[in-house]
């Protein structure tokens, strides 16, 4: 075989443009099939959802050969490219030679033919993306990535990488993961006896980040419009469809938006990805709809359909309220000052209003210290997107930018001040009227795929007692 | 003043299509100067490193306002965008009205005029994107990072994320940091006196990652092509210019590259990512050049000028043990299975071939087990690129597909089968050749930028003893 012949990618051979050219087409055996004159082999090399048939005249090759060619295979096949004769497929390689570079053992090889459990999957999450599902999800995964650089990108807004280590542990939001060199049988104390984080390798008790906002808007005030994209970390031991160890975050921040233009670049932003969605993936969005979720090419359309409802927290309690007059059962009860559960966020965005939800003003005791309080004295800037189906997808807040006012709140919220000197010094020098927002990359990927657990739209989920591979 | 007035970024206001409209411009003040009827202020907002001039008349402010905008000052203008009569700059705005935003006390603020030295301004990482410097830094790694994803997306390979906390130490590329939820002072121990891992949050020891190379294998055994974009940890005490405890890094992963094909794609995304510089950051990269580096636009220019020099490392120790030879002096000694230091590198780069370098077939036993053997059973496919002033800036191989001599090598190394059991698995099932390599984000940034600290291109560094902010 020619090894120097270039490769076509099967989503490019697929065009059809090439029909009647010599091709290399590379790529794992998804099924072969045949009589003893021929043999069909769909194969797939990740550029697509569909396959190429390639079509291998039996008298041309050898048995011996053609017997390793089984489901997982990974072969090369140079022939010419034809339009297709059977249904299925507009057009086939007719092989004239083929190169086996690895087989797969049908005895031992995980994912014959046959349909597996998403659990299953799971345990082998090294091997999964090679099923149809997985390149699916991870094809749509990269296309919601370069959406979000390229809309960021447009604004004039720049990427900005937060720390991920760090010796602060004020945002509030959630239980953290401890970072250390140190050696658990002979950690050094201090005179008092506590571990003597000074000796650590940073000099100080550190943790991984659970929101990179607060250097973010360090950047903000300087740069003017930033976001953030990268890990983040919860250390709850929260075992649930929607909950993950280890996940990604986008967090833009941006000077000089007032929380009214907050809520118009959360719209703009999430309806861009949706639309990106619909515009590159769907291919791979249409087999998630047929294998999945019926609805889905519905949910994603519905989102972009109509603005968003804007609502005050007061104003959604008071509808919540009544529907429960009306005889709605909801678990949780429902009172002002009570965060929402999602099943009082979907019942305003399915039910109530059937449209997405920019919920605002909210109690300020159930929102953290830096978002700005509202002249009511009781309620902050807070701003949550709750979507169709999975609830809460963004959450964001225009900035306290009053330095005697934020001072005011972190000590209410018990934050202490020597811990964020930096943070407050934004607002001691320059301070400006800033928003943001955080987007949990996953919640996207669960809205705009349809799939039902968290564990399955990224590559190698880390959840309590899960940390394989 | 307006609020509902749309602000103009400064980056378009001084293009001049908009000379004669009246426009608002928000920004941080840089200088003011002026005399009693008329002050000058210079205006950044973080779009460029131009300032926009503000023209304000004092018969038409308060003098008591006036006396409030100082240096670093948060401040919002209307005015008319009018031709500049002054020099250093083409237009100006007249202001009619100003808003202060923020103060900044001229008696504390840090940044004050006058120049500061780089290593006052890391103890004020969380102001210093204020600084001229840092916004052309924060800038150009912006840009730099948008040019990554746009060459692997066009090639059509994937963003893939690998996952930060791993169970697995089996990569060598260095010391870990441990993750972990367990109380220091009620370790848990198992019957044997040891700490028992399995009481912690992912039930056995966990680390951050040195490297996504290994997932990444996986998804490009499937995929195609991906590439990781993201957070990568080393616990090494090194505290030098060149090294970061948490730095970026760009890993992609290719089915079907072999080493040469390799090669091709290092260089072409490498000249790819300068060239991208050059075009979209030459006014940020000429102050650099201004202040920093008189060289480096030069330097840039000349690793697109020329293909690099493709060298086998038998051949480059053949050159530099002539060089010695002919009374070169280096450090450490040069010999035939040494791993080669940075002064050798820049010596074959800037001294020997004038151009970058990329080296290859390495001794097997200074490089990692996952390399492709050569058929002499001594050197492996591993290639690194070499670059001028800063040595290795990509490595990388093409990766051992035979199942076997994986196996063979990974005992050789010291690097448990029972610890790469999913990685074989990509072996034993459709194996296929291919290729990666890594490139460190900091090191394309001190390239492009020509600082020489790496602590100066990343905004939040963390190294031995330093996790501030």
């Amino acid at each position: 075989m020619d090894k120097k012949m270039k490769r076509t990618r099967i989503a490019d051979a697929l065009h059809g443009g090439l029909v009647g050219q010599e091709i290399n087409i590379k790529g794992w055996v998804r099924t072969k099939r045949g009589n003893k004159a021929v043999n069909f082999i769909a194969l797939n090399d990740g550029s697509t959802i569909h396959n190429m048939q390639i079509v291998a005249d039996l008298a041309s090759f050898d048995a011996a050969q053609m017997s390793q060619i089984t489901t997982g295979a990974c072969i090369g096949v140079i022939g010419t490219l034809v339009e297709s004769q059977g249904a299925g497929q507009s057009v086939e390689v007719q092989a004239s030679a083929i190169e086996i570079y690895g087989t797969a053992d049908p005895a031992t090889y995980p994912l014959q033919k046959k349909g597996h459990t998403l659990e299953f999957l799971r345990e082998i999450a090294h091997l999964r993306p090679r099923t149809n599902t997985f390149g699916v999800i991870y094809r749509i995964r990269h296309h919601m990535a370069i959406a979000i650089h390229t809309f960021f990108h447009n604004k004039g807004y720049y990427y900005f990488h937060a720390p991920l280590i760090t010796a602060s542990d004020c945002e509030g939001a959630g239980q953290m993961f401890q970072v250390t060199t140190l050696n658990p049988d002979s950690l050094p104390r201090t005179e008092e006896g506590q571990v003597d984080y000074r000796k650590d390798f940073f000099g100080r008790h550190t943790s991984l980040t659970v929101s990179g906002q607060l250097e973010g808007e360090m950047a903000a005030m300087a740069l003017g419009g930033i976001y953030t994209f990268g890990p983040t970390f919860r250390a709850e031991n929260s075992n649930t469809p929607r909950h993950l160890a280890e996940f990604w975050m986008i967090e833009p921040e941006v000077a000089f938006l007032e929380i009214e233009d907050n809520m118009d670049l959360a719209e703009e932003f999430i309806k861009y990805c949706v639309q990106w969605a619909l515009d590159n993936c769907m291919d791979d969005i249409s087999f998630l709809s047929e294998h999945f979720d019926k609805e889905l090419i519905d949910r994603l359309k519905f989102v972009l359909e109509k603005p968003f409802v804007r609502l005050a927290y007061t104003e959604g309690i008071r509808i919540l309220e009544e529907a429960v007059k009306n005889g709605v059962k909801f678990e949780f009860p429902i009172y002002w000052g009570a965060d929402l559960a999602s099943e009082h966020e979907r019942y305003l965005v399915e039910v109530h209003f059937k449209t997405p939800v920019i919920m605002t003003d909210y109690p300020k005791e159930i929102k953290s210290f830096y978002m700005k309080l509202n002249d009511d004295g009781k309620t902050v800037r807070g701003m949550d997107v709750l979507f169709p189906k999975i609830g809460e997808i963004i959450g964001g807040s225009e900035r306290e930018a009053d330095y005697d006012k934020l001072v005011a709140r972190a000590n209410e919220m018990g934050v202490p001040e020597k811990d964020i000197w930096w943070y407050l010094d934004s607002r001691r020098y320059g301070t400006a009227p800033h928003s943001g927002f955080g987007l949990g990359f996953e919640r996207l990927l669960l809205f705009v795929t349809g799939m039902s657990n968290i564990r399955d739209v990224i590559p190698f989920p880390r959840t309590p007692n899960n940390a394989e591979f």
